[in-house]
């Protein structure tokens, strides 16, 4: 029998074990917890460590347990553990004294306990690690819809278009031409939809006069997610540098440039040079490359460990005054991309403006409405209001009866 | 009236909701404390919670409590929190048991608490909200005085000078090609002003020959904003970068180049292959690649969560050795980027050499200094002085009266 | 005497200065620790921080000081500190409020104390200074070694075979193509073996047919060391990625570009456009920047405070499912940049293939091993090994006396 455990290990009944230590390790299925109920006597007094782990979301263990341990005593001195992410231990538990020597224990034991309060927080603990990015999942379908909507936009465009109407084969655009124009769009979109609920909150109060009544739910939860939309903003906008950076190593546009060249030196044509096109052409490379150092840095203090280290008046200076000056650039970038092509009906395909043009609607919008709600008369008002005053306090009597009219 | 209140909410006297609660916050202005002083009797043994937020700097407020509060029984047991980015709290108390409840509370509020130790540490904490960067502040002025010092140098060299001889529109070098000299010049400096007050501090430890008089305040503050100091120059070497890699698609490089094969294919001439520019042009892009990948390193270490996680040795080791060695790297670059033409006479324009060679004044100086620091006969001597040794005791001893001579 | 001194500071016995303060700091060589023997009735009961550094690494000091300080009343209250990156104290301590004290003297001096548990942790924290970057030797090495390989590899048939067989200098593909061949082959290579050892556990326990015997220890140091060789295979991507996009910069390139057009307008040759090449060209571009985009995102996530924000779950998304499509991508990358030549007999150059195929062998080989671990009849039976069944526990037990055969 020996010969099956390793050095050291000894085998022996549930009672002798639970006398003959002070931290009992509790490391089987809670459909086997019931053998508690008769070491109660024993266990008193004793370090209960709860290593199991929930596997359903909803399954509320900690009442169960509740009913298995019954003795106070005991109870006080559970312990829930809860491994995270290889090297972590997070530890609830209402008595100080045990918690310590079961944070020593697993100190000795190479990782790092972390101190996660009372057991009233065990539960919230072991639901935890159950869900999968769920802050994320709003962003990611909605940058997933936009992603979709504008390749099919610019595939209508750029390669069914030429196809129909001059039997040209433009498919090669697929692998990075198109995608160069998808990332753009939505990294823009996306960082316009951070700002786009802080306006509408604003417009809300002003309209409301008071600052003492819920926003509807949508906007709490877009509000929530924020900082996940502009990190994915952020990655869309990465691919559009890679993929911006990567155009002259491109054979097509080798063989665009080079044919071009050829068939110039051959009709001995003269290509004079056009300040102004060098002033557009830059001025856009030189905002979109300014826009995305700004937004590298937004994504940079939104590392936990950055945000951590800065006060709450230089968090609010980053990701507000920061953010908007990245807007702005984005937006600006956008528009003298476009240059003089803006809104010229020669660009129309199919009576389909180009997919930039549809970006541009959302950030205008918010930097316009920003522009008007940063005026000084309005912006005095919303201040007021955010500091606590209502501009009709028995409207705001009735909303807290529940009658809400949004 | 209980109309006003969302469900649960009770309205009482001060006093009886004092003596029915365990736990109580105050979110008042601090200009109405004085409702406490009557509530002293009541307050005994309670856990006081004060979220109140200072809002001018110098406003030294537990001054003003110890005189409200008087009873000791309750001072002991206010606790001092603070709102930090949203998610954390800050909190002080001396009284652990009531401060681990109150961080229960914060807990179950989804907030995660930090412990910040006793009241001695609330008067600090209060005020720290109030600070925009305050170390940050020498390291911006700096790089902005260096921007536009140099912004100007060069649109002179570049623009004004072409035109005034030659009536030629330079102008759409604004918004990308000077920068581009900017931005590279201001990230040497600032990398080199990194390691200056280093070599600076060990010239004065040698001319004093002890480690036990204090350095100038200048140089103090200078080496506690090292960090932002090279933060910067990163930032600065990143846009370098950024407007040296988008340089193949701008419009005036390309007819440029256009230009120069269309001209080549109509006069035929032959334009011959030399190793030696292949050789000093890759060397110099290699040096800068390299060097812009070790600066990165040393950004992600400098990042608060990996610097925590190395021990003084790797961070001392990842810090100096390749810190310098970045250091080395980017002046090369720039060294071997001058190649032939450096110190030139014909690159001077209205006498002024071009600006790169001005950027290598500093980086040069420190290198130069710090290789003669490093010689064995020397570093032995600052190493004892920094174990301790004095070379004239009794010199020190005058300087601790009082009398320093620098 | 009083002048060699700060305001402030006082000069008496060790006696005195013992009975004097309650929080006592020995900040003297451990070699003079010998005085302390004779204030052990004095120091009896007081807070006794040792902020002595450990010197070796097998120095272990807890043992003697034991020795040095006899009464338990001492040594309970004996608390360790460590000075880690310039701001941190690690404190260990058996007594919780002299240790809270401590914590607040440290705190009052700006500085942030890390409670590291009771004393037993000590040793292990003075001995934690000493060691450089102990995970990352054997990826450095590693990596170091694949590099100067890869390098002589190309060399020999890019630089020493044309001047050996043609006479031509390529000399010039030093300092930035060879690199650049490099580069790439060791990130792939880096990034196979990452997950080379997940499989080779996978396949030794489905040979063994259980979980409870332990990897041979050459497994288990290179499961511990994946983060590391990820890390630095994102490092040599990352200068891929910088190399490749400085290749129109380059004057070889651009000269090689020129030239080719001069020569082509001279004689008038056409050059038709491919839309086979513009496909396999654009795509192992893209490719290659998804993959990238992928490895920037596994190495963010890998930041201690990012991965500290995400559940066990989330990480494991991330490190695995997104970790083996990066390599997926990486390695189609590869295989598309090698497009039509690979394997083309016309290719070996003194019996030597191109390096990119030898680069491709161990991706491969982990993606096609991985591929047949996950069909549903070979996961089902390694699931149920991984929860604890075994195939032969008779087997396993003969293990467990030693006996293992591997």
């Amino acid at each position: 029998m020996s010969s099956l455990l390793p050095n050291g290990a000894e085998v022996m009944s549930y009672s002798d074990a639970a006398q003959k230590s002070d931290i009992i390790i509790i490391a089987i299925h809670r459909e086997h917890y019931d053998f508690l109920t008769e070491l109660t006597e024993v266990l008193n007094g004793k370090i209960l460590v709860d290593v199991s782990n929930n596997l359903k979301i909803n399954h509320l263990i900690s009442e169960e347990v509740n009913y298995y341990i019954t003795p106070s005593s005991i109870n006080k001195k559970r312990i829930n553990t809860n491994l995270i992410v290889l090297t972590q231990v997070l530890i609830c538990g209402n008595d100080s004294k045990a918690k310590q020597r079961v944070m020593d224990v697993v100190r000795s034991l190479g990782l790092t306990p972390l101190d996660k309060g009372s057991l009233v927080a065990a539960n919230e603990i072991e639901n935890y690690p159950l869900q999968l990015f769920p802050m994320w999942k709003f962003p990611f379908y909605l940058s997933a819809v936009l992603c979709v909507f504008f390749f099919f936009y610019c595939v209508i465009r750029e390669v069914i278009y030429p196809y129909v109407h001059e039997k040209r084969d433009r498919t090669f655009r697929l692998p990075i031409s198109i995608p160069n124009r998808v990332f753009p769009i939505a990294a823009l979109t996306l960082l316009a939809l951070v700002y786009l609920p802080g306006v509408i909150a604003a417009i809300l109060q002003l309209y409301r006069g008071t600052k003492y009544r819920r926003f509807p739910d949508w906007l709490d939860h877009w509000m929530l997610c924020r900082k996940q939309l502009g990190l994915i903003a952020l990655g869309f906008a990465f691919l559009h540098v890679l993929y911006t950076l990567v155009i002259p190593i491109r054979y097509y546009v080798r063989w665009t440039l080079n044919n071009r060249t050829v068939t110039q030196a051959i009709t001995k044509k003269e290509n004079p040079f056009s300040t102004t096109t060098s002033w557009l052409s830059d001025s856009y490379v030189a905002l979109g490359m300014l826009g995305f150092f700004l937004f590298v840095l937004l994504g940079i203090t939104s590392l936990p460990s950055v945000s951590n280290t800065v006060n709450w008046r230089e968090f609010r200076f980053v990701q507000s005054k920061l953010g908007y000056l990245t807007l702005i650039l984005c937006t600006a970038h956008t528009l003298v991309y476009g240059g003089k092509r803006f809104l010229n009906p020669s660009n129309l395909v199919w009576y389909l403006p180009s997919a930039y043009v549809i970006a541009l609607i959302i950030p205008c919008t918010v930097l316009v409405i920003k522009f008007i709600l940063i005026l000084p008369c309005i912006d005095k008002t919303l201040m007021r209001i955010r500091q606590g005053w209502e501009r009709n306090p028995k409207y705001s009597e009735s909303a807290l009866n529940g009658k809400t009219d949004i």
